[in-house]
């Protein structure tokens, strides 16, 4: 077991940077080479004191110091640094039966903070993204209502705005997961969710302004893809919270995230944040459609299925270390994860060295934020050893993430969605890091 | 004068959506054509109830319902929708002798909320933006302090991360409106601004590892660009909040926002926001380089010039009506802006529709952060007449944000930097929108 009292980082005094040049220079190139990439060293993992003897050398004038750079007229929308050309969304060829009606995953491991930048959020289609012209589109509201209307985007934008932080996981985000440690890496184990500021317009203003009759209980909300996604929302979730998004992380949302407007259903699954989102029908009971009976409900042991499982419950993961960011150092080094509860704010996050015998509890960065990504981070000394590493999520309601063989007792193996058991990662002496499932 | 009593949207009854296909299609497509783009009618802008009959048809099915869309392979990183090419970083040819130290700018009059997207933040270089491999960039700390270390990125990551929004304001935003109203755009009169959630170490914690001298007193803040960027930062600031960040909006730098390492000074003037940064020195006294002697001055009336000038004050801008978004309907509307203190949070933001003659306040959309943009919104009725709009901040030490006549009294019209005055904006009875200078 690691401890946690605090040790010293490596470091190495500096010589004027004026001196030794050459001698620097050479070593200044031979240091960058060993610390470039993600690639174990031969015979485990250096000795963090050691490793810096050769790495910190002084810093003399740079190549890049000497020849002018890009100018401002290089990327009028600009893209990541060709040294983060790794850091993309990536699917999992056998997973569906078509690439259109697939799902790609955010790369958690790289990420810090809890804005997750657009390019990076993960898709889930069931007939394709398509690109609509917004000027084109339309929102009609109908059914059990004074008046049956028809927004534009323009007239939708004249509603008064509002901007909210909130997270959005796939129901079956570790779904491939139930009976076993299945994927080797947190990108797909739970890279089903991201986190963004939305600006839009409250659902309740809209639903308002045509005036909903007193039998109507229900919503119908259908997309405008090939895949006429339709999901039935009670009407107390539509007045709660629920609300119309047009701009993601201060631009307009992106394509394959239901531009020009998507639903939000904060804190629930996101099978029913509807994209491209051209219909919405009230009603007085739900509609049963495919996506709230054959899919997205959970078949237990017994035969029969929960339904209506709407709730995002409290989850957590380690994504750094993780199995696409293995242990690079001995010593002191920060441990990152994000947690998020669909109820509310995370409280409270735990961390296991020995597969959740004994609890630390980490560090939450601000801010946090209720149904939102909080950010997490550990503190630790690492000195070679084994560690079965978990983290364990509690909400605001006291409500806490189980491990997965309490989980699996009272839901059996058979579900896709709403797997919100604990991680564990084995880290290995070599420091490379395991999705393993423990008892 | 608008009167700011509600009135009812536009609206439309809907018919069933199964009727009029022929008769819906051909209108729904002349509608789209009439609502298409940002070009006013000719003969002025529409009455909002007569240009709804045209445009709010009912939806039938629409062609991109009836094909497979996009593939999740299709972007790897995603963009933006082509709908949405518009929505870019402009620079000015004239402003600057070459394009690698020049400025451009950001695209506030199409955003929303308060973070920028990566791709769409300003740029500001004064050797052009260098590309440098993080595994060979080195910081280090020297001067008046107990170890002078060297540090890699690795080392910087394993300290205690933390997460921060900050506004990062150019000190020459709006500086070439000291003599007049100059140019056409809030994308360029106040669009060397922007706002993001970093990540990284506060400096306090490295400064601590290395131990400062009682005798050191100033920071010298080095750039690994060709410019070799320098300013003198001192003690108490790097002490209170300046930060090294290495991530922004969850991902690691732009390269043109410092990859991999920028110095944030939060709510300074944003040149002292050294990217690239390789090297601090401690001293005991600033060093008068020129960015901090015949740049980023203020020439006064007298000849005499002021120096470090760091705070930028209180500002607002209106993003929407702005030139570049005109009045597009008549009747109830709503106003956004952004406001920015660099001395704390926005207290309140108020609107004035005769040149500041009477105000009226803004609502504030959550989250209202110190030294972070604010956004505001304002609603409101325009029935064809004249307006000439302002916006005013005031911070939460009661700071308000200048009429321009009542700046350049103290100040003269000699400056290059810090221009926080009222920006007017004049809406024309033809719903264009200009810059205008009054009094």
């Amino acid at each position: 077991m690691a401890d946690d009292r605090p040790k010293p980082f490596r470091r190495s005094r500096a010589v004027a940077p004026s001196s030794q040049v050459e001698l620097n220079r050479r070593q200044f190139l031979r240091g960058g080479a060993a610390a470039a990439g993600g690639i174990l060293a031969a015979g485990g993992v250096p000795n963090a004191i050691a490793a810096g003897r050769a790495e910190n050398l002084p810093p003399n004038v740079p190549p890049w110091s000497k020849f002018l750079g890009a100018s401002v007229d290089a990327h009028p929308y600009g893209m990541p640094s060709p040294h983060e050309k790794e850091v993309v969304r990536r699917s999992v060829e056998w997973l569906t039966a078509t690439r259109e009606s697939s799902i790609n995953f955010t790369p958690l491991y790289a990420l810090d903070g809890i804005v997750v930048p657009n390019g990076l959020c993960f898709e889930r289609h069931h007939g394709g993204a398509p690109e609509i012209p917004p000027e084109d589109h339309r929102l009609m509201v109908h059914g059990l209502v004074d008046d049956a209307l028809i927004f534009t985007m323009n007239d939708l934008m004249a509603f008064p705005p509002e901007s909210r932080f909130y997270f959005l996981e796939c129901a079956a985000n570790g779904g491939m997961e139930w009976r076993g440690a299945q994927l080797n890496g947190c990108q797909y184990t739970h890279g089903m969710v991201h986190c963004v500021q939305y600006t839009g317009v409250p659902l309740k203003t809209v639903l308002q302004e045509c005036g909903v009759k007193p039998k109507g209980k229900w919503l119908l909300v259908e997309g405008a893809d090939s895949a006429g996604m339709t999901r039935s929302i009670p009407i107390d979730k539509a007045m709660e919270d629920c609300f119309l998004a047009y701009s993601m992380n201060g631009e307009r949302l992106r394509t394959e995230q239901g531009y020009p407007l998507r639903l939000l259903v904060p804190g629930w699954e996101g099978n029913m944040w509807v994209k491209w989102l051209r219909r919405i029908e009230v009603g007085d009971q739900p509609w049963y459609h495919r996506e709230e009976t054959s899919k997205y409900t959970d078949l237990l042991e017994d035969g029969k299925a929960r339904e209506f499982t709407w709730v995002m419950d409290a989850k957590s993961v380690i994504t750094n270390p993780s199995p696409e960011m293995p242990m690079r150092r001995k010593g002191r080094q920060v441990l990152k994860g994000l947690a998020w509860s669909g109820r509310g704010a995370i409280k409270r996050v735990d961390i296991s060295m020995d597969g959740g015998r004994n609890w630390k509890t980490a560090r939450l960065d601000n801010p946090v934020l209720a149904k939102c990504l909080t950010r997490f981070y550990f503190e630790w000394d690492w000195n070679g050893e084994t560690v079965y590493l978990q983290s364990r999520a509690m909400d605001e309601f006291g409500y806490v993430q189980p491990q997965v063989q309490d989980l699996t007792k009272v839901r059996g193996v058979n579900s896709v969605y709403h797997n919100n058991g604990i991680q564990t990662w084995l880290i290995n002496p070599t420091g490379e890091v395991e999705n393993v499932r423990l008892g």
